[in-house]
């Protein structure tokens, strides 16, 4: 949830819009027609979790308006500029509602963009409503918005990573206070401290994947508890003014790490500076992952990096640019990314190291800077 | 995320797609195709978040087979006893293995119901891919077999329930010492105490409404500072083994409440002990809904309640049955429901009381029994 009751500056929410018209122009579309994400709040400044309620944001050429269960049209006055908000009951049919919008907006045999995350309960409302139109994606004309950040966004998303990095180091500072609290424990405990130095929760359930478990890419946090000599992957972030965190190190708390563990975080620490220095404007998503991706293979771990190098981050945790394979963008001044080659050793262990990058005029410039050694800093330091 | 590496029963699966397909037959549909989601987990013992990854769940008359993301593979098999499991890389393309999971299926013509939740990223995919099928929805086979519970998940229902009951009842002991807490600090503090009383996280971000955010349904908690006479609108749950806990109350904790609120408290009070009243096999959702909604209107509180009266809980927060004015579902044992009147004075204060019901065979049972009073509790009892 967003700070209720602060509500967008109109002009940032008019020149958004502005540049989302044109761009529905170019791409030959009549609407835009948003669901509680990430989309609506960077066209609004509205912010919800998605819900099983009608509420929708259309945007068309000449308006913006919103559809919504009346029990959210305050928080939507209160949140958005966009002032024109129309609200049905708990007793209302939405779908009713959703026809006159349709027809007020001239909304008929055009090409309507649906949210990317929109759920398939609704777009088949849509598509039973508006049965003569032509659906697409969203992400069409606002990927490419969103992608390239404002002033106003990188200092939201620096400050994230500030906040990221103060937890960062306070976690490592347990050293051996940590062996003996379970991974849910201490994924509790990030949280608190994320909350306590000022981030707005966390912007993913944090990932502490201990010893074996750390060789789990998509581990979250269980019950095991934390043995000496395990490398721990800690992976969390949090969120301020909406923008995201995400940065991950891998870190033994106590006790001598398991054979072969210092040769991995090393290979992966090679691998991610690579990476980074790969970062400019002009040079393409691939070249990135390429970069990450040579390290490990000439140290013989290119099959245990099983996933991309990075994905965008901004409003949505994972958004465009993604830093993969097979992805020809070319970077530009603005984009965020996160930069995070891992290594898997199935029942053994894991690591991987994660910063966000912002491309630059002539590189990129890091927004995590917290100590990257396996190590964990001394009590007072 | 369920605790991972816990395999679900294989004979729970077995039922559960049975009974599945039997629907399917009945709703004249070839598959269903789930997306993370509790759909897939119901169905698999699988769980994790939506993510942009093609990440599905196939269940056809004779088949049940995931097409996963390579870095997913383990964890479903670890978590599943559906042995069939495809993964793809992320050098591949999905839509590539989507088609040919689709042919060997047999899929092509027929209805698919896809998940309720499903992206609209991926729906796109589906209609692309299978460009003579027809779309329907998951819920039309799966929310008439998730609204019955099973013993099993209703011992997971009660145990998340004691566990809000718990902390519902630590936290009224704070009394004064929650003044000065803004509501992000406490909402924060009853995450910590679900999570150390052996809940896995909460079940939403809480809602810590005090003084006038309590009397916007949708506030979750922001910096405001709870004062002396505030009243304030606690509603949290935890997770157990994935099912749901949701529960509210409005406290006073120190100081002289408002003029009115003692006969709006009292008002909501008699509200929820009427519907609750109201609920036995074989009468309407919306009778329920009907019963809190006349002891508000005798009151003068009928414009003030501006939600209807509950929602099925289960591995989702909101599921069927939906308790409102329009719901002609007949009651039937095992089903789950909250049962939450609230009154809402703009720029005043709100009071929602709610408590979670299972119906029995001859009436109902509460899950929830912490005190509904809005008065603190002394620190020692």
């Amino acid at each position: 949830m967003g700070p209720v009751g602060i509500r967008m500056d109109r002009s940032i929410v008019d020149d958004r819009l502005e540049r989302v018209r044109s761009a529905l122009e170019r791409a030959d579309a009549e609407a835009l027609v948003c669901f509680p994400s990430a989309n609506m709040r960077y066209l609004s400044g509205f912010d919800d979790e998605p819900m099983e309620r009608h509420l929708f944001l259309f945007v068309t050429d000449g308006q913006a308006a919103f559809l919504a269960p009346e029990l959210s049209g305050e928080q939507i006055r209160a949140e958005s500029p966009i002032d024109d908000v129309r609200t049905w009951s708990d007793g209302e049919e939405p779908t009713a509602t959703l026809e006159s919008i349709g027809t007020d907006l001239g909304l008929s045999t055009g090409r309507l963009l649906v949210d990317d995350r929109m759920w398939a309960l609704f777009t088949q409302d849509l598509r039973a409503t508006f049965p003569d139109a032509a659906f697409g994606l969203a992400s069409e004309v606002l990927a490419d918005l969103r992608m390239r950040k404002d002033e106003t966004e990188l200092e939201a998303l620096r400050e994230a990573a500030a906040i990221s990095d103060a937890v960062s180091e306070a976690v490592r500072r347990l050293g051996p206070d940590a062996v003996g609290m379970t991974e849910a424990e201490l994924a509790a405990e990030i949280e608190n401290r994320l909350v306590a130095e000022g981030g707005a929760g966390v912007s993913f359930d944090p990932i502490v994947g201990s010893g074996p478990n750390g060789a789990r890419p998509h581990h979250r946090h269980g019950d095991r508890t934390i043995q000496p000599g395990d490398p721990v992957v800690l992976d969390f972030g949090t969120v301020v003014d909406g923008y995201a965190g995400d940065q991950t190190r891998t870190v033994v708390f106590d006790g001598d790490p398991p054979d072969g563990y210092e040769a991995v975080h090393e290979a992966v620490l090679a691998a991610q500076s690579a990476a980074v220095d790969a970062v400019e404007p002009g040079v393409a998503a691939r070249e990135v992952d390429r970069a990450a991706r040579s390290v490990l293979e000439q140290r013989g771990y290119g099959d245990r990096f099983v996933h991309r190098t990075g994905h965008g981050v901004g409003l949505d945790l994972h958004e465009s640019p993604y830093i993969a394979a097979d992805n020809d963008q070319q970077l530009e001044p603005g984009m965020v990314f996160s930069v995070e080659p891992g290594v898997y050793l199935e029942d053994e262990f894991g690591v991987r190291i994660e910063d966000l990058v912002v491309v630059t005029e002539d590189g990129c410039e890091r927004l995590n800077h917290s100590p990257r050694t396996w190590r964990p800093l001394p009590e007072e330091c």
